[in-house]
């Protein structure tokens, strides 16, 4: 059986998955969406950041979100930074098709994360990371443009919010473009830590 | 003792209070937004729709919100929209201190709703709004700009957001020009129901 499309990010409460500019401010809010994730045990150990950490929901969802990944589609901005931030043991552990006109042959990493570059298409992208992920989910990691674009194709079955306690004011929306048309939700688990909210939604079309 | 300020509203998922035009398409999601009150007992109670309804968490908050309410503040808009559409009872059964440059005088109706337009700014109707409700709540019903004002003005306390399962894409945003640099938020609980998620945060200085 084939598995599900999903994407997971933190989102801060007025909408915004990125700041506009990393000036001091937005480097402030910046770790205030993401801080619910930086002491969970699961965090620290895939990311190579040492022992211990938190063990509660937060950290639950972060294992299960991983583990449910049998391949993850992605964005080239977010392949560039991450090329440049993620140690050698890249944290995926699965195939990623990186969706780019930049022709490039499969980059194999230790601890099993394959990039692989697809130039022909979010659909292409997606065909290969199904077949690669077996009957476990496909993640669309990001940027945000990337997730935007699969919703808007409606390719995207179900996907996790991490409602994080702050306000930006600036910086990249999640949902800015969104079809609003066509996309309609369909509640299916919340979950909330004194850290953040988890909210999955699965995606029906009007 | 005195009570707090706080602020109550439905909000999709992409950060908005109110559609952009009354169109048919933002109808309905305007519909799906408020989807969660309208079958509440206490909201057909208190707006004369009738008798019956449903009494669970989502019911209990109405009741709370409400009973907790010592007074309310609102803009001329959303009074002026309210004139309109209110029953001769009009929903509050307290007074209401309506921000405005119409100098008119109190408007009283049936039920205990008595509407105050105060002419010297959102700070004097605060002031009266804290003097009628004693040590209940004082509410800051409307709209979005109005809330906007309280809000960046380091006047609110706490507010709850309801958070719809719905995308609007366009609209009135609730946070639509934060003071991202002065609001801290504290998450204070977190309940979700079938059809919502109430959301209470209180408002932190950074």
């Amino acid at each position: 059986m084939a598995g599900k499309v999903f994407f997971s990010v933190s989102m801060s409460l007025d909408g915004f998955i990125a700041p506009a500019s990393l000036g001091e401010l937005m480097g402030k809010q910046w770790m205030e969406l993401q801080a619910w994730v930086f002491p969970q045990r699961f965090f620290r150990e895939n990311l190579k950041l040492g022992e211990g950490g938190e063990e509660g929901s937060d950290n639950d969802i972060l294992r299960e979100t991983f583990d449910r990944s049998g391949a993850s589609v992605m964005g080239k901005r977010l392949f560039d930074a991450g090329e440049e931030a993620w140690p050698d043991e890249a944290p995926f552990h699965t195939p990623v098709f990186v969706v780019t006109h930049t022709e490039r042959d499969p980059w194999e990493r230790p601890g099993g994360t394959t990039f692989h570059f697809v130039n022909d298409g979010i659909e292409s992208a997606l065909d290969q990371a199904r077949a690669a992920a077996g009957d476990r989910d496909v993640r669309i990691a990001g940027g945000g443009e990337t997730i935007l674009e699969y919703l808007n194709a409606g390719l995207i079955d179900e996907f996790t919010i991490a409602l994080s306690p702050v306000l930006f004011g600036a910086g990249v929306r999640l949902f800015e473009g969104v079809d609003a048309g066509r996309v309609a939700l369909e509640p299916i688990r919340s979950e909330s830590s004194p850290r953040v909210t988890h909210l999955t939604y699965a995606v029906r079309e009007r």
